[in-house]
């Protein structure tokens, strides 16, 4: 069971539910039960904790909040995992409050795979934290590379710190100090990487601070999208181009489907001592009912046991 | 005349000068003239300025370095801006150095004109600086509304503030400081800007600081390249498709020349009281050729002059 939140979403709590019946996974929904009449297995929970707040408080001043029930429906074993359309930080700060981190972690990090083609790229941390300290971008490598390698059968995770070039003197301080202690241990570690090679097929995954991780992510969902309006706009502008655009409407929609943020749906919030998933907050059904289903394979692969068993080996050099 | 600097660059010196032969503008070439026989308006300048040096020490120590003489032509009026591939560093430092800073601007900034398409957006600053104060966010901002109101015709620039949320709380302290800042301003200022807003056609100006710049800079053009290869890999997938992808090949043709980074070839570095233009590492000869006719464009539109004009009145609340 998956314990689903449904307040805090741009597209309203029916439209949570909605995706959670078509998930095809049982879930216990969180959310106002007014609101949700026609859906089964609805816990009443009408309060939300909103982007306005400053979710430690909140987190800690609402205890019936939706997120907070969810989080601690995991933590009780009622859930396998909870997923979120609210506010990341809410998220956060209710995973760290009710799941605790996983042994040695500083700072958990939302891990996305991104929609790109090709070898598959986990970029972290892409939204749990704004602020970046060295330590923590060093334990992001090693979670990400642990969660490759024990959750999708990478053999040995190369790993590159994102920078604006490729000599282990540039970028933040920050960047710098994490460079040196990654050089220095065992990981498969690239160095510096440039933002052309997120999508240039040589890494397994991309370490960068929360700030510009969202801000990454973002932009390449914004641009995918953006661009594939456009070429259908430029072919259509002729009648030749038009035709053509005929013949190719399969493939176009094959494309589309594989680099649709929907398809994947949601990130891990990697680092906590259960399974948390974050979805988009203008999240469509879609991409809720994917965003369960990833919340679902993550138990099915035991993503945080195996995270666990990984990371203090891994962890030692920190 | 421009000054062009044939050192620095990833493929050598004399694809430089090709590119400096192929602008159609008077150019002198400040680069090692053993290696450039056949090219006109040669100035030998050996000396190179690496991006493993410290910028501001390597430009006081190699005053014959061939970014700092290009530098110096545009000072003393032998040329009416540089143009250079080599470090940014390198190219800062010989500006602030030799050019020096526009009255009251705290930090040169790199800005680029986006190769999105729609609404052309100056994102600033892709890389001049790596660390993020607040009140150069806040100065980047008057500077890109300035240039684009002065150069590109744009009546009342709209700017906007990446961060990782559209609410003033979300962010690092310093876009948080800035967003109260500029909020408090004259400028039409969108507030918070997510990195998905970037591409969506509302914005004149997108302000972040030189590190998140650079990355996503790089990431939007290393995706579009990618994505338009996986369009004609997809599309070629079946005979359908490829009789198809005959019909839309001008169209192809069309984008894939608009969305080229080489296209627009360099970016502006504002806030110097002379025209400098930075071109990528890599560039082609078109891109360096596409450089120097920015760079010429900037200096017939009189960049740095109306931005000096315009600029004092637009900093008096920083």
């Amino acid at each position: 069971v998956i314990a689903l939140d449904a307040n805090g979403a741009d597209r309203g709590p029916r439209n949570v539910a909605e995706g959670g019946r078509r998930a095809g996974v049982p879930v216990t929904i969180f959310g106002p039960a007014a609101e949700l009449d026609g859906f089964d297995g609805v816990v009443d929970a009408p309060v939300a904790i909103t982007n306005d707040e400053d979710p430690a408080r909140a987190v800690r001043a609402k205890p019936d909040a939706s997120i907070v029930q969810a989080a601690r429906a995991v933590k009780e074993g009622r859930a396998g995992g909870f997923v979120t359309s609210g506010s990341t930080g809410a998220a956060l700060a209710a995973g760290l409050f009710h799941l605790k981190r996983m042994r040695g972690v500083h700072r958990p990090a939302v891990a996305v795979r991104l929609p790109i083609p090709g070898r598959p790229v986990l970029m972290l941390d892409c939204g749990a934290n704004v602020d970046s300290r060295p330590e923590w971008l060093v334990q992001f490598a090693y979670m990400g590379a642990a969660y490759m390698e024990a959750v999708h059968g990478v053999e040995r995770a190369r790993v590159g710190l994102l920078s604006v070039g490729e000599e282990p003197k540039k970028g933040t301080e920050e960047v710098v100090e994490a460079n040196r202690v990654l050089s220095d241990g065992p990981l498969d570690f690239a160095g510096n990487v440039e933002g052309d090679d997120i999508a240039g097929g040589k890494l397994d995954v991309v370490v960068t601070d929360g700030f510009t991780g969202n801000v990454t992510l973002k932009l390449l969902e914004g641009t995918i999208r953006t661009l594939l309006d456009v070429v259908r706009t430029e072919i259509s502008a002729t009648t030749t181009g038009k035709l053509g655009g005929l013949l190719i409407r399969p493939a176009a929609r094959r494309l589309r489907h594989r680099l649709d943020p929907d398809t994947y749906g949601g990130a891990y919030l990697l680092g906590l001592r259960g399974l948390a998933v974050i979805a988009h907050g203008n999240s469509s059904r879609t991409a809720i009912a994917n965003a369960i289903r990833l919340a679902a394979r993550g138990v099915e692969h035991d993503v945080v046991g195996r995270l666990a068993t990984r990371l203090p080996q891994r962890t030692e050099v920190v």
